[in-house]
C-alpha cells in the first residue's frame, strides 16, 4: 500500500528520482567505507530506501495504462463468480479472513498439485505434515514470542486499534498537504516518514506526542505505542498452564523433525524437506484483499546442506535461464533490475552460491508454469539492512501488481541459525556427520569408575556420581588424577552435595581412538511460497476486459 | 478404550450377554409402547447400551488371536519408519499432537487425492476452502459454545485435570475389584457405571463425594466437576474484543456459504459442497494414538436436498452392494450386524431414504478402495437416544481395530437444523426456491410512501421511516389504513422515537401477485470423514509380521 503515499510527486520527472537514489547510494557506500557512526549509516540507508520507493512509484506511474488492472472490476468478478469472498459475511465478516469458493479452491488445488510435482517429486523432497498448534517453548526459541510484533496505539475511549507506523505516516501526510505548512516543517516531517521503520517504541511515543496524533475516527486521545505480538495465542489442554500459538510459519515443524528426517535420509546431506499448510498472523488492521490476511496457506522447503559444500549438482540445468534480477548493488546504486543469465549471476557472486541459484531457477520455472506473467516477475535481493539477522543472502520473487511489486516467494540462506537455536534450547544435538578426509587419531582420557565400590559407599546416589564421572572432560580428569596420586582421593560436588572419591573407587584410563567423522550443523536454504499471493498475482496477470464489452473475462 | 473396562467378564459365556441384551431391548420397546416415564426409559436404554458393550467386548475377545494386531509392535514400526510420531518430541512432546513423516504424509495425500476423485470429481461436488479461525457468534449459533464440552475435575493442590466420567469409572472399578466389596455394593456401582453418560453436573458431583474420589496421582482432593469446552479459544484482531475459536468441524463453513453455493449452482437443488481441512478439539486427556487427537484432518460433504424429494437419482448404481449393516433395531434386539443388500435396506426402511443409502454405498466403495478391510468394516445406525437432537437418521462407518469398533466416517441426515439456526441468528434467509406445481394468485397489500413528503418532514430519519413502512405485513397495513381514513394519520415507533404519518405521506395500495415459486429450507445429508482414523484403520488392517522373522512389514 506504500504506493498511496507518494501522490504528490506525480509532476516530478522520474529520472530525478533515479539520480537522487543513485547519489544516496554512493553516500551510503562512502559512509560504510569510512566506518561512519552506525546511527548515521542507518539514517542514510533509510533515506536511500525511501528514494528507491519514490523511484519505483514513479516508474509504475509511467507504465502504459492498459498494463494496470482495474482492481475494483477484477475483484467484483472474482467475488461474483465465487473465486473467493470474505469469510463469515452473513455474520458481518471478519477482516483478513477469506473463503475460497469452488473455482478458487480448484485453482488452489491445481497450484499445489503442480508444486508437489515440480518440487516434491522432481527434487525428491521429503514432505511432512506437522501440527499448527505449537507450544510456547518452541516459538520462544525461534524468537517469535519476543520479536514477531508490530507497534499499535489504541483509542483511549473506545479501544479502537491502529498500527502505529501507518497512522503516524497518514497523519503527517495530512499535515504536509495543508497549504499553510512551511517548507521547513514539510522537510522535517518528510524526514520522519523516511525513518519510520527505524524508530524504537519510545521514539514513536515521542513523535505521537510531538505531532499531537489523535484517533482519525473519533478525535480521541491515543495510548502510547505498545508492542503487539502477531501470533494467535491459545491454551493447550485443560489445565490452562500450557500456553500455545498457531504457527506463524511452517518452517519450525521441519527443524524440530530434523533428526528423524536425517535418519530417514540415511544420515546423508544434502537433503530437503517440505511442508504445505496453513499459518496465521494476527494483523493489526488487514486490508489489501488476499495480499495481507490473517490465515494463509504456505509451502516451504528447507534444503539442508553442508556449509562447506554449497554447490548444487543440478545447477547446470537452470544456469541458462535469463531472469530479471534486482541485486542489492543495483538497488543501492539506483539502477533498475536487469535480465541476467543465472549462471553468470552465480559466477559473478551476485547470487551467493549455486544452491541458492538453483532454487531461484526452479522457483522461476514454477511460477511461469502456474501462470505468473514472465514480464511482471523479478527476483529482488534483500539489502544488508533489511535482511533477517540470521540470513546471509535472501532473494524475493516479486510480481508487479496494482499494489506495486509484492513479494510472493522468499528464498533465503538461513545459515545454521534455526538448528543451532533449537539444539541449544533442548540440548538435543541437531547435527549431521561428515566423513573426515584424514582420519584423526586421539588419545582419549577418562575416568574408569569401580561400580561396586561406589555403589557400596553412595547407595542411591551412586548413579549421580557415575553420571558425573562419565561427563568429565580430559582436562578435568587429568587434574583429578594428580590429586588422586598425591592425596589418594579427590572430591566432586553435585547439586550442593560433596562426594569423596578414593583410589579404590576410580581409576584413570587412556586409550587411542580414531575419528572417522565430525559433527556439523547443516546450513539451510529456504524457499518459502505464499500460495494466496501467487494466486492473486495470477488473477491480475490473466484478467482481461473484453474490448467494447461490459462482460469481463478471466482466464487463469 | 471402553474395551479395557470389562476384563472381569472373561469367564462368562458370550451368549449370556446376547440374551441379556435381547431381553433388555424388549423391555425398552415395551416401556416406550406403554409411555413409561422418561427417566425410566432413559435408565433402561443406558442399561441396554451397557449390555451391548459387554456383548461386543465378548465377541471381540472370542475372535481368533491372529486377527488382533500387536499394537505395540505396529506402532513401533510406524514410528521407526516415521509414518508419524509425537509432535514437538525434542521439547518433551504434547499429547494429542502428531506429525506425519514422509511416508505418512504421502499416504495421507493419496487418501485425499482418491477422496477428491471419488467424491468431488465423480459426484460433481463443489469444493470450498474456509478459514479455521471462526468468530464466537458463529459457534454460539451452532451450539458449540454452549454444548461442546466434557466434565472434568482438578486436583486442588497441583491442578492436574481428569475427565470426570473416566476417572469415576476407573475408581468404581477399583473398588469393585476389592474382595471385601459386597455383592450389593458391586451391584450399586455397576448401576452407576451403566448410567455414566446420563448424569448431570450435580449428579456427578454428588457421586464424587459419595464414593470419596481422590486424585489417582497424588491422593489429593478434587474440585467438583466443571464443564470444560473442547474448543481452542483465541482472540481475533488486536482489540481483544473479538473472541474466536479454532473450528471443531469443517461443516459450519459450508453452511455459512450456502447462499453463494446455491447461486453458483444456478439456484437449483439438489447440490453438494465439500471441504477438506483441519479441525481442532482440546481433549482433556488424549490417549489412543491417532484415534483421539487435538488437531485432525476432516473431509466433509454437505448434500443439500429438497426435504420432499429425498431420492437419489443414482441410487441404482449402489443398490446391489452387500454391506454389513448394524441397524438400530438389531442393536436393541440383541442381534449381530448382518450383511444386507443396500437396495433392500432402503426399501425395507432400515435406511431412511435413498440419498442416505446412496452415500453409505459410496462411502463403502471409497473405504475399500483406499485399503480398509472389507470384513472389518460395518455401518452402525445410531440408536434414538444417541443421535444428535437435529439428526433424523445417522449411520457410522466403523472399523474393527485393536481398540474395538471405532467410528471413522459419520453419515447423518441433519434435516434443516443448521441452515435454520444460522438464518434465525443472522436474519439472512438461507432458503432455496421450489417451483410451485399450481401457481398461486395473491392480493398483496402494502404501504405506498410519498418519499418527498416524508423526506421533507423527517430529513435524516426519513430512511428509517421508509424502511419501517416497507417491512410491514398485510395485517398491520390494514389496521393503519383504518386509522388513516378515520383520523387522517397514524403513528409508528422506531427505537423509542414516535413518528406521525399523515395522508399526504403514505397511501395503501393493493395489487394482484402470482407466485411461481415457494421458499424451502433444504435438508442436509452429511458424510463426515476422519482422515486420521481412516489411516489408522488401514495401518492395522494391512500390518503383517513375517512368520518366523523379527522384521516387520507393513504394506498399505
Amino acid at each position: 500500500m506504500w504506493g498511496d503515499a507518494w501522490p504528490r510527486f506525480s509532476c516530478v520527472p522520474w529520472f530525478h528520482f533515479r539520480l537522487a537514489s543513485s547519489a544516496q547510494g554512493e553516500l551510503v557506500r562512502k559512509m560504510k567505507a569510512e566506518s561512519a557512526p552506525d546511527v548515521d549509516v542507518t539514517k542514510a540507508v533509510a533515506e536511500l530506501k525511501a528514494r528507491k520507493k519514490m523511484l519505483e512509484a514513479k516508474e509504475l506511474a509511467l507504465q502504459p495504462k492498459d498494463d494496470i488492472v482495474d482492481r475494483t472490476k477484477m475483484e467484483d468478478t472474482l467475488k461474483r463468480r465465487f473465486f473467493y469472498d470474505q469469510a463469515f459475511a452473513i455474520y458481518g465478516g471478519v477482516s483478513g479472513l477469506y473463503d475460497f469458493g469452488p473455482v478458487g479452491c480448484a485453482l488452489k488445488n491445481n497450484i499445489l498439485q503442480v508444486w508437489r510435482q515440480h518440487f516434491i517429486q522432481e527434487e525428491q523432497i521429503l514432505e511432512i505434515d506437522c501440527t499448527m498448534l505449537t507450544p510456547e517453548s518452541v516459538l520462544k526459541t525461534s524468537g517469535h514470542v519476543d520479536k514477531f510484533a508490530d507497534y499499535m496505539v489504541k483509542d483511549v475511549m473506545n479501544g479502537e486499534c491502529f498500527r502505529a507506523d501507518h497512522l503516524l505516516k497518514a497523519h503527517l501526510q495530512k499535515l504536509m498537504s495543508d497549504k499553510k505548512c512551511t517548507a521547513e516543517k514539510k522537510n522535517e516531517m518528510e524526514g520522519v516518514i523516511t525513518q519510520m521503520d527505524n524508530y524504537s517504541q519510545q521514539e514513536l511515543a515521542d513523535l505521537f506526542v510531538q505531532y499531537n496524533v489523535k484517533s482519525p475516527s473519533t478525535g480521541n486521545d491515543l495510548t502510547p505505542p505498545i508492542s503487539f505480538n502477531l501470533m494467535f495465542q491459545t491454551s493447550i489442554g485443560p489445565g490452562g498452564n500450557m500456553s500455545g500459538y498457531l504457527r506463524p510459519e511452517t518452517a519450525q515443524g521441519i527443524f524440530l523433525n530434523f533428526k528423524r528426517l536425517l535418519e530417514f535420509n540415511q544420515g546423508k546431506l544434502p537433503f530437503a524437506a517440505a511442508q504445505i499448510g496453513n499459518s496465521f498472523r494476527n494483523e493489526i488492521s488487514p486490508r489489501s484483499g488476499l495480499i495481507r490476511v490473517r490465515e494463509f496457506t504456505m509451502a516451504e522447503i528447507e534444503h539442508f546442506v553442508d556449509p562447506d559444500e554449497k554447490v548444487h549438482s543440478k545447477f547446470s540445468n537452470v544456469a541458462d535461464l535469463e531472469i530479471l534480477l534486482y541485486s542489492s548493488k543495483a538497488q543501492t546504486s539506483g539502477q533498475s533490475a536487469h535480465i541476467m543469465r543465472l549462471g553468470d549471476a552465480v559466477e559473478q557472486g551476485v547470487i551467493n552460491n549455486s544452491v541458492l541459484g538453483y532454487f531461484i531457477g526452479r522457483i522461476y520455472l514454477y511460477l511461469i508454469k502456474v501462470g505468473v506473467a514472465k514480464d511482471k516477475l523479478r527476483f529482488r535481493q534483500h539489502m544488508d539492512n533489511e535482511m533477517a539477522h540470521y540470513a546471509c543472502d535472501c532473494w524475493d520473487a516479486e510480481t508487479k501488481t496494482s499494489y506495486g511489486w509484492i513479494e510472493i516467494v522468499g528464498c533465503a540462506d538461513r545459515s545454521c541459525y534455526d538448528l543451532l537455536c533449537h539444539a541449544r534450547a533442548t540440548r538435543v544435538p541437531l547435527v549431521a556427520e561428515r566423513p573426515l578426509k584424514e582420519l584423526i587419531s586421539l588419545t582419549w582420557t577418562s575416568f574408569e569408575p569401580n561400580k561396586g565400590a561406589i555403589g557400596k559407599t553412595y547407595r542411591k546416589e551412586a548413579k549421580l556420581v557415575m553420571d558425573f564421572l562419565a561427563a568429565c572432560d580430559e582436562c578435568y580428569v587429568t587434574d583429578q588424577e594428580k590429586l588422586l596420586s598425591e592425596n589418594g582421593e579427590f572430591t566432586i560436588e553435585i547439586d550442593g552435595t560433596t562426594f569423596k572419591l578414593t583410589k579404590d573407587m576410580v581409576n584413570v584410563k587412556r586409550f587411542q581412538k580414531t575419528l572417522h567423522v565430525e559433527d556439523i550443523v547443516p546450513n539451510v536454504i529456504e524457499p518459502s511460497f505464499g500460495i494466496g499471493r501467487i494466486m492473486y498475482s495470477i488473477f491480475e496477470h490473466t484478467f482481461h476486459i473484453r474490448e467494447g464489452d461490459e462482460q469481463r473475462t478471466l482466464k487463469p
